[in-house]
């Protein structure tokens, strides 16, 4: 647990000694971390990261929270302090604040959150984003509710202990008084953050003999599955819930869904489509789509949808060279760039996907693309759809641009906040 | 009127004569225009515009069509020849096509940009944009319907002439049955292009004697007036007409529309705010706006709107000056860049005009900031707003990023037919 920053008053931190002539005088308690240029001036645009190659020093020994400066001594704020991360110090208040005043504007944050969220539940929807992280300006705090069931995630080494545990848990269940809150971190995440494994046991669980772990829940009036017992990420992309439905009002025909995972897209445009075939290269993932359009068989034929496993470059390669043809295509493959370096490739990869698959459409036909790759820009992602619209010879009309479901807000001087892009298009 | 290009058979052409080996053999009947290889590359990418710069050579004598070829004489397609313009060849086939069959592609794509129309239209809207040159593959070509009116603009030299012109008026009578179809063209373009001033008399009224020239048009549920004998463009604007409806559904409190112009955002930010102040620099515009305001008197109250003569830049100084807050504030200020070399300063004006409205928010209060500069693009209007919050120091949040409504179509391969951007964001 981090020691709280009002008990340290051991010694006059080396910024503010160090604060020239014109700077005004400023006294630090506690840690200090001493930042570039470069970084301070992100800052003050408004980003909350600091990366390891920016930090300057790090005075006394932080542990949670950490003052931040620049190399003038000027202070910028107060930061969590994650010294094992490539993203080392991330904002959380443009203020000196201790951990007690962090305590309460978790609370005050997750509440926010929270209550912002509930407001975009309905009868048709019971499962949403709560809190995402830095677009909520609670940097690793993730919390997804599927129905009755929350997920929590803590994804950052000073979130990473039982006081900010607790405290999200209450309220988490003093907003929603969910069945269960369960810690389910991401396994890639926590390696690079380097956390330990969190307890299997529900943070809470209204009951504690036979805790709810997994549980149907409702996406804009389809029934999906989660299972918080299960290996890899299940139910559906919640991100994508406002573009299946999106996709529903422009799908018509014959339509394939290419990387459909658990059947997201796919029984979205089943329901506005005769004929309607799911491809993953996951079988288990195919195997809960399969369970998922089972549990909406009083809206949609389950004869209408079929499933295929296959590579998605693989399949869209075979399929275009036998001139099999559809009137709508969806493509929503996983990251292709998953660093900065990736982007090249993944921008080639785009293109062919996109290419092939409007060689598929038949005239008037419906794309529907999306990318979730972080390091792919919108403009760029919506450049490489062009080219291959120019390769086919094809006339593309955009129809609608569109981003994450509003559960996962944007902030405007956070980039990477804004991931997801989906493109609906007219292919003539 | 143009010669028809079947009629030119007197003699073979340069560019097919100047085909190297390699080249596939071709034989054009007309005149042909030989263009650069980087206007190649650009038809080739799915553009249709050739500037005067990059035209090399013109055989024969175009009036109205003519071949395009790249500098070895391959044959690019068929393109409308405006000499006078800058925009000197604008591509309309990828195929060698003559007068004639230019005609029949004008009837056929009339006909398809209409029927695309006439199935966005309600109860609650009958005005949008019918036919948008470049976007509807019609370049030059325009039609507006406001209610029983229909507005036809014949904006590029080859498509001002009579035939073209009967054509239009036909098709548009055959798809609509208006009251009246009248010709007016925008002086601005006109000038460009060395246009005749049109006639003033309707191209059709199915009231011959006393032509319906001004009506009442809905949009979105409200009514506006449209007179086409006033001078300047009236009524509202069609392509904000979607994001009028999106600005009301995050509108809330105290409302301030900058740039008003004839009260399209205002009006519909009067329906969800108890408080609404229209800006706008013409007293013209502003004197429409009351009586659009006095037009909807069943559903919205007078007294909550009041409407202020002033420039934009001068009272958002001002006011944020003397500390004026409200809830919610729209900007829709007029085209800064009207060319490339304006850009900067245009970028200087949306961050000025964007870092004073984001001042006088209330937290939570609801910023909708447009652009409708060609030439600025979506990536730099959303990095301009983006700076401004940032130099606030206020979190902003993007809750939508959004175009011109879906009548004024955007095809990916041609980046100017997608001008207008519109975030809505939820200052904190």
């Amino acid at each position: 647990m981090p020691a709280r920053k009002t008990e340290k008053h051991t010694k006059r931190n080396q910024a503010a000694r160090s604060t020239s002539a014109t700077a005004p005088p400023v006294e630090f308690n506690g840690s200090v971390a001493i930042i570039s240029r470069r970084a301070a001036d992100r800052i003050r645009a408004g980003h909350v990261w600091v990366y390891q190659s920016d930090m300057e020093s790090v005075e006394g020994e932080p542990s949670g929270l950490v003052a931040v400066a620049d190399h003038r001594g000027i202070p910028l704020g107060t930061a969590l302090y994650s010294p094992a991360s490539q993203i080392t110090l991330r904002l959380v208040s443009a203020s000196l604040i201790d951990w007690k005043q962090w305590l309460d504007l978790v609370r005050a944050r997750l509440q926010s959150a929270i209550r912002l969220r509930l407001s975009m539940l309905s009868a048709q929807t019971n499962a949403c984003r709560l809190v995402f992280s830095e677009a909520d300006a609670l940097p690793g705090l993730i919390a997804d509710k599927y129905g009755e069931l929350v997920i929590l995630q803590l994804l950052t080494k000073p979130l990473d202990n039982d006081e900010i545990r607790t405290l999200a848990t209450d309220v988490l269940h003093e907003e929603l008084a969910p069945a269960t809150i369960v810690e389910r971190p991401d396994p890639r995440i926590r390696e690079l953050e380097q956390l330990s494994a969190p307890s299997a046991t529900p943070l809470y669980a209204a009951e504690e003999e036979h805790p709810l772990l997994s549980t149907d829940f409702r996406l804009n009036g389809l029934t999906f599955h989660y299972d918080a017992t299960a290996g890899q990420k299940t139910g559906a992309f919640l991100d994508q819930r406002e573009n299946y439905a999106a996709a529903a009002r422009y799908a018509h025909g014959e339509a394939l869904d290419v990387c459909t995972y658990q059947g997201g897209f796919a029984l979205h445009l089943a329901r506005s489509c005769p004929r309607v075939t799911g491809v993953d290269v996951s079988r288990t993932a195919l195997e809960v789509a399969e369970k998922n359009l089972a549990a909406n068989a009083a809206q949609l034929h389950a004869s209408n949808v079929d499933w295929m496993e296959a590579n998605a470059f693989d399949l869209l390669r075979d399929w275009s060279a036998s001139g099999a043809v559809y009137d709508t295509i969806v493509l929503d493959p996983p990251a292709f760039a998953k660093s900065k370096r990736a982007v090249e490739g993944a921008l080639r990869g785009y293109k062919e996907l996109n290419l092939r698959a409007m060689k598929m459409l038949r005239p008037g036909g419906t794309l529907v693309t999306c990318s979730c790759s972080h390091h792919v820009s919108l403009a760029d992602f919506q450049q490489v759809v062009a080219t291959a619209a120019g390769d086919t010879g094809r006339r593309v009309r955009l129809i609608e641009r569109r981003g994450a479901a509003a559960d996962h807000p944007a902030i405007l001087t956070i980039p990477e906040t804004e991931y997801l892009k989906c493109l609906i298009c007219s292919v003539e």
